[in-house]
């Protein structure tokens, strides 16, 4: 199936972040045709994500403008560079900030998910092949981000960086397995491994932490406790798995110590899905003494750090992390889609807002609400 | 075999803390028989580890004085209290100052060898049976301490707290199976789990840090990379199994960053063996992206914290501790007692001093000098 564009520079809409903290604008975009192993796909729907949010608001010391931001997305791919054999213009997609080239020092390792083939380009911005973006503006050149830049009605992508996924699928929902709700699945079974008896903290209810309690929940997990300071939260949690609600405001005591307390010594398995470091310690110290694992999902502004007495790890709690759930993108992201249209995992239960692209301000400040889980953006408009 | 003072007071002698940081005396003390599930041992050989230093010094708050110091020693079952079943006078023990009861919560969770049965009364310095101590002198009781107190001819344990030994083994030699060797094989094999091929980095090559050099070894690393700011370890550490020697004074570099460049990313395992918290940060962030794994061993002063960026476990990295290293006491003393036998793991070479239990005070200060490993006190004279 060859496109009418293969080839040819496309004129298409984006939303271009000019500068750190200033609305993003709609602006005809020129996206240039995919090089050696790199794709060009029209994203047909994209989320927004915190990520999206903490690197336009300038805190992200390693942020680029003007660029076009957005990673949680789906599309089609339109057209494809030479030597990319494993997608072909017309398969359904979903662009992965974290590639799986299936050949690096990590993916090789089968330790871990963080492959390391592109990182050095998609980190500045450009693409592997030519140091160069794909965007422009009357030739002035826009920067990539995460290596999608979903807000874009056309993108580019290297070929290690996108997942084909069954075509019967709908976009307007898998886009959500872009980031945030397979990050929440894959840090309970991929990073904590719970195992079913459990009990679980998830400290913050957003989209990661509503997955964490649902991969929670598919583990048998016995408790899940949720804990948020907004406490309309709760309502919607129950649905996802959360068993218990805690909201730290109605304590004075440290909220790792009411964990404690509520839990006969500590939780088997805690969660931060929020960004907060306090929170962070406060979830390594609500574990369990000799076996409690904290697993760090959010992600804190730049220069902030986490600490805790040593003691802590030494009677044996163990402090980890986990980016995209550790899922090898390529090859579990199109699994997890089955899961869903199997309905073995929620999806359509995080859209809460649907918006066109033009809409991309409200839903920046949607973000913040707490009514708002994920507002996805249809492209077309 | 029924020993005459079966029941008796046993007057004996042992080494007194009277106070923080003030010469130990050595004393005669009064030992009471043993009560209900508790057992009277004749020490015959104890050393001296920095646990016992660190209470000596002032610096635990947890410290209680007058005490009996000491917890890595062995000797011979000399009469057991009501109850006592698994030990018999006669029998060859090393006394455990982590506890293995086999029903309590952590005992039967898999997961963890640290037992609680006895903890609340040796934490404070006391048998369970009475919340009292079973040393005085002329009637002034003198605290225990980590439940095991082998600074003294004749000490008092728990049943839980005692491990029996093959009777072939030397006491003089297999007493330091009692602390460091043990945690820090245990380290190795039990913590952090080290793979054939592994890169494992190694800050602090005194007794615990060899051990874990040595357990490394037999697990086949690849490479043992030593760290120590005393280079005059670095000959000693060769026939522990280290291939590499770094001294952090050679480097302007942080020290982190002088082994990532060394090991092209960084090590699958590190272990920090000195109880420096800023070495316990050095050691997470030399652990390579994707999995590197670092394992607390070194107990830091009380009040202080670790700290590190969240970004170092997000991106892969796992922060843990070990108590003991991982061993259940009653349960994996005798067998690593059996692997010293027949010479699979060393153990003389860790004695470097002998001496008596009137030299306590010297061999204190030998802790503090870079040719000490380990001093074992015969407490005959
Ligand atoms: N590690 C990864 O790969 C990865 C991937 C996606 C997202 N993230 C991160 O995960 C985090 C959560 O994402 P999200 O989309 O679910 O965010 P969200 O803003 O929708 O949810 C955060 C929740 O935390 C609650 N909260 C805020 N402060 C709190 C506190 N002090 N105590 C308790 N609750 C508190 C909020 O009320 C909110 O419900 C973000 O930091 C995001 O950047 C990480
Ligand atoms: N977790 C446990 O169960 C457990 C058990 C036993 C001992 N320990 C602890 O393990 C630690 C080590 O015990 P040990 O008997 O081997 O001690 P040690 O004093 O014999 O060895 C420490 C070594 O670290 C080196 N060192 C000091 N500062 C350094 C620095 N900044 N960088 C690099 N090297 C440095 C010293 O030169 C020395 O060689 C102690 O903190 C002890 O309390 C813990
Ligand atoms: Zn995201
Ligand atoms: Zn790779
Ligand atoms: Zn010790
Ligand atoms: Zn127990």
């Amino acid at each position: 199936m060859a496109s009418s564009t293969q080839g040819q520079v496309i004129t298409c809409k984006a939303a271009v972040a000019w500068e750190a903290n200033k609305p993003l604008t709609i602006e005809d975009v020129q996206v240039a045709p995919p090089q050696d192993g790199e794709v060009r796909v029209k994203i047909l729907f994209t989320a927004l994500c915190h990520t999206d949010h903490y690197t336009w608001s300038g805190k992200d010391p390693e942020g680029l403008f003007p660029c076009i931001l957005g990673h949680e997305a789906a599309g089609i791919v339109e057209s494809v560079g030479e030597g990319v054999t494993e997608v072909q213009p017309g398969d359904h997609v979903i662009p992965c900030y974290q590639a799986e080239c299936r050949e690096c020092k990590f993916c090789k390792s089968g330790k871990t998910n963080l492959c390391g083939k592109v990182r050095a380009a998609t980190g500045v911005g450009v693409m592997m092949n030519d140091r160069k973006s794909r965007f422009s503006i009357n030739g002035k050149p826009i920067y990539h981000f995460m290596g999608t830049s979903t807000f874009s009605q056309y993108t580019v992508v290297h070929d290690v960086s996108v997942a084909k996924i069954n075509p019967r699928a709908p976009l307007e929902k898998v886009c959500l397995l872009g980031c945030g709700v397979s990050t929440g699945l894959g840090a309970v079974w991929n990073t904590a491994k719970v195992e079913a008896g459990s009990i679980v903290a998830v400290f913050g209810l957003g989209t990661v932490g509503l997955a964490v309690a649902e991969g929670a929940k598919s583990a048998g997990a016995s408790r899940i406790i949720g804990i948020d300071i907004d406490s309309k939260k709760f309502d919607v949690a129950k649905s996802f798995g959360v068993t218990e609600f805690v909201n730290p405001k109605d304590h004075d005591k440290p909220i790792q110590q009411v964990i404690v307390d509520l839990t006969d010594g500590g939780v088997d398995y805690s969660f931060e899905c929020i960004g907060n470091v306090s929170v962070m310690r406060a979830a390594l110290e609500c574990c369990h003494k000799g076996w409690g694992t904290s697993v760090i999902v959010g992600v804190a502004a730049s220069g902030q750090e986490i600490s805790t007495r040593p003691f802590q790890l030494v009677t044996g709690r163990v402090w980890k992390g986990t980016a995209f759930g550790g899922f090898k993108s390529r090859t579990q992201v199109p699994w997890l889609v089955e899961k869903y249209l199997n309905k073995e995992i929620k999806v359509d239960e995080y859209v809460t807002h649907s918006m066109n692209l033009s809409d991309i301000n409200k839903a920046f400040d949607l973000l913040h609400e707490g009514g708002c889980l994920r507002c996805v953006l249809a492209t077309e408009k």
